[in-house]
């Protein structure tokens, strides 16, 4: 699976059960969310300002996409938890299945960001960014074309804590 | 890593907090645990028992392991989760990093089971169970020698439904 097909396969309106283990306190957050993701044209004026902001080519950026999320957690219940970002992949021209990924806001400190994604053998999204004072590290692989999952961990920039841990299942809707 | 380097990475006392997500409802269940995993010699009359029954010469096996655990859910708050079992891989003379799992007790259907494991290149142990109506598909990596993640999916025996998604994050206790 290339960064095409993983984007392609992603396409689409998700249900969203995402559990995130505070680990210092052992405390459990359980959050329910409808996330879409919706393919950019490569023209679109968000993608071209993205790749200006981190001086690539708009030309050798593929598959662009938006991602939206509207949800709720059991820790803030009044809180609606929600967002939308732009996601820009960069394949490296020298290493088949690695690269870049563009993002126009990142959720652990709410900024741009670039990361460094990768695609293992057995079809597994990676995907590594660093903040200034945090390190995110993700992990997304498909079950069946209906069914995602995602790990995603926070640790501390030195990188050897883990501060939060989080699982999404990821349920395509078919409406 | 291979197979006795993985089970080596294993060893300890750990703390768990596990997050299991019941697709068709869209219910979170949270249990927290202690996992403890010891080495067994491979003269241990268990290890030597569960070769037989799966007709395993005993010489084959490596790394056997006793894997215990007690905890609490916040479905069943009167009712202690806790169990034991004994694990035993049978590398595949064959093919590297992969194998046969044993175990005298499957945690899905509570019944003796064999798995088919492997190792992928980044260092994820994968293991694959089926039983008479269910399937079980594991994914056990370390983020750091003190930080294991684990993800388990319940499927129904065609394979294609997910039915429970599981997300455990361990912590090694040094006490």
């Amino acid at each position: 699976m290339d960064i095409t097909e993983f984007v392609a396969a992603s396409i689409g309106r998700w249900r969203s059960q995402r559990s995130a283990h505070h680990l210092a306190f052992g405390h459990f957050e359980a959050i329910q969310s409808e996330i879409d993701i919706v393919p950019l044209s490569i023209e679109d004026a968000a993608v071209i300002d993205l790749c200006k902001t981190y001086n690539f080519d708009p030309k050798v950026a593929v598959s662009p996409f938006r991602m939206s999320w509207a949800g709720q957690s059991d820790w803030e219940e009044s809180e609606a938890v929600q967002g939308t970002c732009v996601l820009v992949p960069i394949p490296d021209p020298n290493q088949a299945n690695r690269g870049k990924l563009l993002r126009d806001q990142g959720y652990a400190e709410e900024i741009a960001a670039v990361g460094d994604y990768s695609l293992t053998e057995d079809g597994t999204f990676v995907l590594v960014t660093a903040y200034d004072r945090a390190a995110a590290e993700e992990k997304i692989w498909f079950v069946n074309p209906n069914v995602r999952c995602r790990v995603s961990l926070i640790k501390t920039s030195a990188g050897t804590g883990v501060v939060t841990a989080s699982f999404s299942s990821e349920i395509r809707q078919t409406s």
